[in-house]
């Protein structure tokens, strides 16, 4: 078969899957394209209530017997089949056998009166790169698309035996190579806020988008540069990529096996932050490191008390680019409640920033891309050119300059921590990018979220509000920090109408594994908003 | 200069500090052999009383002023020059500024009554390669003996704060690269237990030696594939290399600087265990991790109560070689004295050590040597044939093919874990080495230590006894798992007389950050035979 040949197989099986659950005739990105609130019109009142039903307030209905997990996956499944035929987000789809788990959960409640584990009747779907026994993993590759894996990854198997039902698997960029969700296999991703115009950001642009849709309870997706973050503010949705070593990551693929320089670190994505929570407390909960994935840590989840007055740390650029207005105000916003509320809130330079994207950014493709050449020159299929402009200048470095950039990085960690130390900082607020959310093709290099995978740190994102250009006008501004930075603000400047409505977020950034701190913060800092 | 002059001033240098303190005419080792019974023959019975005091003894004399910091750092000075003449260990002397400290804490103590910090008044020795304000960290290079440190290291910032008196450094193998303590700067590191013949193991081969006649209270030794529990092993010394996280291990130096798929680790060294476990406690309980080193976890120190039945695994080979009759023996000895108190033990196969060794022994050298070889061709000093036989093969490996070794590692941790889990196990009991010393220019490949490495498992070293040469004779064997085996087997009974006295050890394995349970069940043991 030609690569077009698989392609097309793979998506009518996926077609047929899906259309069972689908609605027909749906409006173009040119008829509606803020399908955020329109996606509630297709749906009762009550389908709606299901789906603002926090993790905790939908096991209470199921223990009083008021919603059955069978009722409340098929209408998650119905829901994400709906929002797929509206931003395009799914891969694999496992609605059949997550409808029979449902029911056997059920059963199980009715005979014991008890919920089967801690995620009971909870529908979650998963980036592709999760392998799902059964399923293809296939991140954007047409030679991937056949390839069945054989086994559950790590967190799969904890997410299954604490009673999650997982009923797909989301869109990516090849290989979760670059920041925004197209490839030759499944296409783009659409940006459910903004479907003409915006990027929806990536690599875990499928779980970002589902999660706006409210098509599944939470999402898990991976992040080594920003792959959770990036999206999930671009779609305004919650989400926390802790430090590695308490979500299981083993058994999952990438478009860079053995590339441990910086780690991938799997997190959690949710349109509700109680959600994120409860999910990250009851994963930390189960001790992964002692049966599920030998690279986690043993280290429980410390409740945090926050200080009664913080310092807060305000970071609008990362070195190679500033943020564009909507951020600005959005930190603003954010600043004026905590001073508001007693705290202190500072302005931070950009130390050290510069040094750390110097060191980090050549692990990605230290190894001249070979694993995802020889996967493409067998399949045949052309690759995003998101992901083959790095072709040409590609090379398998000599481990001599790895190590030295891994010197420099773990220097940099160390000088970091000593920074964060001489100013007392409890967090930095920062966006994961200077445009709220960017144009197709118009992602630009991402320090302000890949400079935090390289020192370990936790960062949550969480929605400040939506881009109004009434209000957010572009800043006259005539020094720019680098080409890159002049193309941000020129770019926003020349196109301002079309980032209209587009989500506006923020990170919060914590010291290496003060994950609870982060959840905590976020937790405060939504309430102060 | 030339090389040999460097040599030459630098060792008269140390020579200059040391004479104060040492003794005249000590006996050669055709004279004497074994020296550690030795050894308190030149010192009184109220000096060999004190040295034989556990921290916590000696920091209860120092609140009853019964003694004081000076008079004990004075002793050890002593002790530890005459140890140094007995069997070279000794680096870099610290003597004058710890008597300097101690007086200091002797003060604070008479005015404020209260002890300066945990590790008040207690004397520690460190392996070269921790960077010490004002000292060189030579490593056994000519090329760095005048090269001077500017910053302490994270660890020696620790030990400071907590009131540690630091007298001196103390030898390595050439980079820390391979297990025999003898390099062209300052020559080799002697077996105390056995000067003529034997071996004292290595890299952290001065901190046994030190450890083995009582220089010091305890050391600080790294350890990459085995450099802190072969030589405490050889030298009859306790030790714990804990997994990576635990102790700071920032601004230390190292033969391969940036290498980090297997990251080196701090361990404590002493003769005593209840100094090894005070240590490490105090350690933990400093929280290094806030402002020590960026790379420690927040993981605070977990006692263990060890369950009542325990089931503990006898591994009596790594896939190489098998262990020889006095090793064996001593398995024999702990085996029985666990079944006696009614645990159970089981033998434990080779499983995965094969592949283990294939996946981690490329790590060491992966980039052609390169920062040795520069070094070298600086100074122009031969190196130590142990470390330039690698040389002619040495290459600097394509980060593709680290890679695939990574990835590999990483499957094989995660296969462990699961065997570890089908068989409950607590703990596995393994030499360190198949000979309970080595013949010099002997050592043979060590996957007994390097495995635990490579799967991260917290281990611990503990003395059984001495080799008895009339009682541990050699097994008759016909059959062998490897060329080395056979070596080893052939070398042991053909230089049998050789081996007498060698100090007997085994090591305690538990899984990835078990330290705590390692440590307990050492002492256990300990407490058992």
């Amino acid at each position: 078969m030609t690569w077009e040949e698989v392609r097309e197989k793979k998506l009518s099986e996926q077609q047929r899957l899906l259309c069972p659950y689908q609605i027909a005739n749906l409006p173009s990105p040119e008829e509606v394209n803020d399908v955020t609130g329109y996606i509630d019109t297709l749906f009762t009142d009550e389908e709606n209530r299901i789906v603002s039903l926090t993790i905790e307030q939908l096991q209470k209905e199921y223990l009083t017997r008021s919603l059955s997990a069978r009722q409340v996956t098929l209408l998650y499944c119905r829901r994400a089949a709906v929002g797929h035929g509206l931003a395009n987000f799914i891969t694999e789809v496992r609605f059949e056998e997550a409808l029979k788990e449902a029911v056997e959960q059920d059963r199980f409640l009715e005979q014991k009166n008890e919920l089967v584990g801690p995620l009971h009747g909870i529908v979650v779907s998963l980036k592709d790169n999760i392998n799902l026994k059964g399923f293809a993993t296939s991140m954007g590759f047409v030679g991937l698309a056949e390839k069945v894996a054989t086994e559950d990854s790590a967190i799969v198997k904890l997410l299954k035996r604490l009673g999650a039902i997982i009923i797909c698997k989301t869109n990516t960029s090849s290989g979760m190579m670059y920041s925004e969700t197209v490839n030759t296999l499944w296409g783009r991703t659409l940006n459910p806020h903004n479907r003409r115009y915006l990027n929806n950001g990536g690599s875990s642009g499928g779980e970002a988008a589902i999660g706006a849709l409210r098509g599944s309870s939470f999402g898990i997706g991976s992040d080594i540069g920003g792959s959770v973050r990036h999206p999930a503010a671009l779609n305004g949705i919650y989400s926390i990529k802790p430090s590695f070593g308490r979500i299981p990551t083993y058994g999952t693929a990438s478009g860079q096996p053995g590339q441990e320089s910086i780690k991938s670190v799997y997190g959690v994505m949710s349109y509700y932050l109680e959600n994120v929570e409860y999910v990250l407390k009851t994963i930390i909960a189960s001790k992964p490191h002692l049966d599920i994935d030998a690279g986690c840590l043993p280290l429980e989840y410390r409740s945090v008390e926050l200080p009664r007055k913080l310092k807060i740390a305000i970071l609008d650029n990362d070195g190679t680019s500033t943020a564009t207005a909507p951020l600005v105000n959005a930190m603003t916003k954010v600043s004026s409640a905590l001073e508001a509320a007693g705290h202190e809130v500072v302005e931070w330079p950009n130390y050290y920033l510069t040094e750390i994207k110097d060191a980090i950014y050549p692990f990605f493709g230290a190894n001249g891309y070979r694993s995802i050449l020889e996967l493409i020159k067998k399949s045949g299929e052309p690759v995003d050119p998101l992901l083959s402009k790095w072709f040409p200048t590609a090379r398998d470095m000599p481990v001599s300059e790895l190590w030295e950039l891994q010197r420099k990085r773990t220097a940099l960690t160390q000088k970091y921590m000593e920074l964060w130390n001489k100013h007392g900082l409890d967090a930095i607020i920062t966006p994961v990018s200077p445009f709220p959310a960017c144009l197709k093709y118009g992602v630009v290099t991402l320090p302000f979220t890949a400079i935090w995978n390289g020192l370990d740190y936790s960062g949550t994102t969480f929605p400040v509000g939506k881009c109004d250009v009434s209000k957010d006008t572009p800043y006259p501004k005539t020094e720019f920090i680098s080409e890159v930075d002049r193309h941000v603000h020129e770019t926003y400047a020349a196109n301002l109408a079309k980032f209209d409505g587009a989500a506006v977020s923020l990170q919060v950034i914590c010291r290496r594994l003060e994950d609870e701190k982060a959840m905590e913060l976020t937790k405060y800092i939504a309430s102060l908003i």
